[in-house]
């Protein structure tokens, strides 16, 4: 009586039929063999923070607290998190009140929240070349009409956008939405350079364009504070999203999505039909570790970490591979590497494996299938001498194919 | 030079330019006065969960496995946890595999997941009359067109779902899904007999229409185990989602979804696209009470407090609103409440609020303006003494509209 699963299999709808599981998981489960060094995934080095005053944090609040904080909460997150929140994004010169705050289960499902509130399948967004995976993600699954707009060392190239803008103008089709990571840009490495800052939000505001600035690596610079966020600049024109996952941690999955009021409100609303609220056992110890710990002090040990990583593989990278380019990171996750000769990225990677080192090729970080001679280097996780074990290994796989 | 922000609000994708705040936002704020009793929230009652237990499982995973457990993970879940939930299940009668459950940020998540993947604007979604209103949200999200089938004590009617059947084919749109929480449910109180899941899933295979078992009330039963579950009957058929939000804590904001696996790869990967992964701490916390703590007895505790808080709204009720009628739940958290003399339970909420009662009017629990003469009593929170005296005044109110 039942109908075989091919025919129920006609129920999906056009976004679930047609998602496909990306090479990246293959790629990652291979990357987990103890041999391999994984330059692929862009996971915190977490073994610095300080555990004992976290476990003794979520022990006691369980103890103090714990009907209230294993309840149900409100769509918009703790207010102790939300003050902590705005705590966060001073650092980056961003004045906000805690009212404004909406906590997300990371800044995923902030990304997702403001693709929902504003994409119909067909809208067109502009990404930088190349863009965070993640957001390409988030996009398909609206179903939104994806351009890449060019960047180089000192972030998205204004020019570019304005050509990309009178282009799509000319085709009648404004984009409504521009999004960017413009500090340590996940994969590239590069940061929006202040003078740009202005021309993208003049441009955006002349064209009607809201800007997405997804900010998680703001506060993780080598040298020096933060440009002024994009939000800070323009308020009106900017949905600013941050995350704790790479100044705390990834497994609180706490993010916030910051956005003009017309438009905050319907987050809000979508985020309750998502997840009714962000949990509150995490909230309450990240807001408790934000109110209570020396957390700026913290994120100068990250940073002092990721400096020391970043600069072991940009020295191997001068002696294993003078052939190739590659961004030199002024902060964050990433280095993005344009291989010699025009190699092929997703072909290399097997042979790459096999000589023991893991990386994303560039086309993961393209709608459009672009990227195919460049390739990501996450430089976070492994230690600095398994770096420039990795970065050897690349060169020797890099030589052999150019043979 | 920036557009004005009503400009930019023109942006707004169909989805959010239509949605609008609940009215229950504001009942559930009057509801926070210490003075009222209120029967609005389906908050379970946590006070007597292990504390201690709790506190100490956290501190030690933190201290032992700090670094992993606040780390990125799978989209699908912890494998300890997914073996947790494999074991929480088979209470029901359903046995799966760990590898086939896929976790979730707390069944809301489950539900949006499933509703993301089966539903384009505009396909028909059969759900119960009246229903939860946390998948009203869902589907108004997804623009789905909702259709109600009349329950009685013995949950769905099958009758009432033929007759729907039959007039949707005739005016030629099949409905994609047909969503129940067959135990217990949120907000009629009613279980769906034995004989009618039966016939239930015989009209939905005969149609090809896929079945959404919303369970997390399962457990919750006053007297005896639960029946079994529809996809313990029909897993071709059926996508059940759970959470241990009533069996455990919301604040861990874990649920899951079971799936046929043509959905459940799709499911998986709108997840990651959403969310990444759900928290590691609150997985691996969760996990580790499952796997060492009784937590069938801790269960059973529960369903002896809620057993013992619903005899109380019920042998008030007798006695205060004998005009009234009302349906018995033999477990879970709600009485579904019949005013007398049709009036009117939203043009009652603010006199009964002023009396000290609070109540979700029944209207919520439709999408199409049905449930007016109709209220939820939600006796899972507050303490006997103070449902009786919530009765009483609801009673008070009813006595004093009707003069």
């Amino acid at each position: 009586m039942h109908p075989a699963s091919h025919d129920l299999e006609a129920l999906l709808s056009g976004v679930a039929a047609g998602i496909a599981p990306s090479e990246l998981g293959e790629l990652f489960t291979a990357a987990e063999d103890p041999f391999v060094v994984s330059l692929a995934g862009g996971m915190p080095a977490l073994g610095g923070l300080p555990w004992e005053r976290l476990a003794d944090l979520a022990r006691d609040l369980l103890l103090r607290s714990g009907p209230s904080v294993l309840q149900y909460g409100g769509a918009r997150g703790r207010g102790d998190l939300r003050a902590g929140v705005a705590d966060v994004v001073a650092e980056q010169g961003l004045a906000v009140d805690p009212d404004d705050v909406l906590v997300t289960a990371g800044s995923q499902q902030a990304l997702d929240l403001v693709a929902r509130a504003l994409l119909d399948p067909g809208d067109t967004v502009l990404v930088e070349a190349p863009t965070y995976v993640g957001a390409l993600g988030v996009l398909a699954a609206q179903r939104a009409r994806i351009e890449h707009v060019a960047l180089d060392d000192d972030g998205l190239r204004p020019d570019a956008l304005e050509e990309a803008l009178r282009r799509a103008a000319r085709a009648g089709r404004i984009p409504k939405l521009l999004y960017t990571v413009p500090h340590h840009q996940n994969p590239a490495g590069v940061t929006l350079a202040l003078e740009r800052r202005h021309a993208v939000l003049d441009l955006a505001g002349r064209y009607g364009v809201l800007v997405l600035e997804d900010d998680p690596y703001a506060l993780l610079g080598f040298s020096g504070p933060p440009l002024p966020s994009l939000r800070s600049l323009a308020p009106d024109l900017v949905v600013h999203t941050g995350s704790l996952s790479k100044t705390l941690a990834p497994g609180f999955r706490l993010g916030w999505v910051l956005a003009p009021e017309w438009l905050r409100s319907r987050l809000e609303l979508l985020a309750e039909a998502t997840v009714l609220c962000p949990s509150g056992l995490t909230q309450a110890v990240a807001a408790e570790y934000l109110a209570t710990t020396d957390w700026r002090n913290q994120v100068e040990r990250y940073r002092d970490q990721y400096r020391e990583r970043r600069d072991s593989v940009l020295g191997t990278l001068d002696v294993e591979l003078p052939e190739a380019t590659w961004t030199r990171p002024g902060g964050g996750f990433y280095v993005w590497l344009t291989l010699p000769d025009g190699l092929d990225a997703t072909t290399l990677a097997p042979a790459a494996l096999a000589a023991g080192v893991a990386y994303v090729p560039g086309s993961a970080f393209f709608a459009d299938g672009g990227g195919r001679d460049q390739l990501r280097l996450a430089y976070c996780f492994p230690p600095p001498d398994r770096l420039v074990e990795g970065i050897r290994r690349l060169g020797t796989a890099v030589r052999a194919a150019r043979r």
